[in-house]
């Protein structure tokens, strides 16, 4: 039977929802049918934050995060230490981050991973950008990229050029997520918690 | 420590986000990100796309349907069996049973169901409508509203209602879902499942 249901505009919203990450498309009717519903004040209010947030946010010129002006907050902020950067593959990464409370330091959004099979190369990043601000003054890079092929090559490739430099390089460790179960972590994460090991 | 991140236009965008049905905090993050990564044009046509639904959309007259034109397209399809009206709690589920093909009747939306805890009276629902259209030569009305107190109640008082004015009323099966292990059923869907049994 022909599904007839949702088209025409409707059927367009649902499909420009399910393109938001992590929204599947029932995810994305009930989305799209409760903004419909919750009818038009609401709508139009939805709609003007968007512009703002369009017209108001960038990214920052120095380390990639999205940011209200051209400078962001934390790049901005004296208090932070200001001899380590943390390479992150995107700005969301920046939030997980600045959620531990671990980190006092600046960052730098790399915008993507090396990726030679999707033709994503070194000079399509912003590896310019991160050499050029660790010239001032920066003693650490830390490497908090993704635990995956990708993530590892760029990870080497950075390395290999910072260190060139006299920069202390260091990634994060990769091993067991704090409060799972040994048996459910896959064969890779053990390998790596293995080779992390460090002696009590 | 101090959570600073999203605050400002985008954390009113992320809280906005998270209104959304079945989108948490960390989805709508995802999301927020993504829309304004990617771009001002993305977030342009994003939004028009909202106003132009806001302007084109609206409830049918006669269904509650979602629908572009003041009669949606099920209520104006000559072809449908107009002796039957099928009951939903919100226009949502006209979309789930129009995909299982089996239904070509009409429908109705009751907006919402009675819920005396909630303050929600029949009043409130679209139960007046639903009247007047029973009176248009309709020959049966088919509940199909959720297996809860609620839906259970609203059902039964609409039952009522109907039959005074010699209407076949039916719901649906209640039973276990196609394709389940009857293991991980829960004891009212095994009780009601056994309560619906049916001879071979």
């Amino acid at each position: 039977m022909d599904v007839i249901y949702p088209r025409g505009i409707l059927g367009q919203l649902v499909k420009e929802i399910s393109k938001f990450p992590g929204v599947g498309l029932r995810s994305a009717e009930r989305i799209a049918y409760s903004i419909i519903l919750s009818g038009p004040s609401r709508i139009n209010e939805f709609s003007a934050l968007l512009n703002k947030a369009k017209s108001a946010l960038s990214r920052c010129k120095l380390c990639g995060d999205i940011s209200e002006g051209e400078i962001c907050q934390i790049c901005r902020d004296e208090k932070r230490d200001r001899t380590k950067i943390c390479v992150v593959r995107e700005p969301l990464a920046i939030l997980s981050i600045e959620r531990s409370g671990e980190y006092r330091g600046l960052y730098h959004s790399l915008d993507g991973l090396i990726s030679p099979l999707d033709g994503i190369k070194p000079e399509d990043l912003r590896i310019g950008e991160l050499m050029k601000r660790i010239d001032d003054n920066i003693e650490e890079v830390i490497i908090a990229l993704d635990p995956s092929v990708e993530g590892d090559a760029t990870s080497m490739y950075l390395a290999d050029l910072i260190k060139k430099r006299d920069v202390m390089v260091t990634r994060l460790a990769y091993g067991l997520p704090v409060g799972s179960d040994i048996e459910y972590a896959d064969a890779t994460t053990i390998r790596r918690a293995l080779q992390g090991r460090q002696e009590l």
